[in-house]
């Protein structure tokens, strides 16, 4: 599976995501809604018909903040989303 | 209610939708998402916790191709999904 990529200033996690149509794209983003509401971390989402970017930002506004533990581990987490 | 914007370069409707919270973003998308099928019609949209960026292209790539008259159509239709 494609890795997430860790961009710096602003410290970010990206990663997109493809699928075969619309009804896909939308199970995934169900998915991932209650994943977020689980867990109380909302991504950026950025998706049209067949693909869905994702954009996890650190919890600190800190210029230097780094993605921390727990935003690795929730992208583990909707890794884990897809089939 | 506010309008649409219309850009150029490429041609293209942009809006931006603000929520309360995150149930009533997701309440919009999802939403959304089933005018979206009813229309065959799929904007880009980016959306986080409380905002949601829709852009609608012309169908054509086109250079000068223009929002068309069922792209208009399409994003009165959106409005009148928020209350």
């Amino acid at each position: 599976m494609d890795q997430w990529n860790e961009r710096v200033r602003p410290n970010r996690l990206e990663k997109r995501f493809e699928f075969k149509d619309y009804e896909a794209t939308r199970e995934f983003l169900d998915k991932l809604g209650r994943l977020s509401e689980e867990n109380n971390k909302f991504p950026d989402i950025s998706f049209g018909k067949t693909y869905v970017n994702l954009t996890l930002m650190p919890d600190s506004d800190a210029n230097d903040a780094m993605p921390s533990d727990s935003d690795k581990e929730f992208a583990s987490k909707i890794d884990l989303l897809v089939d």
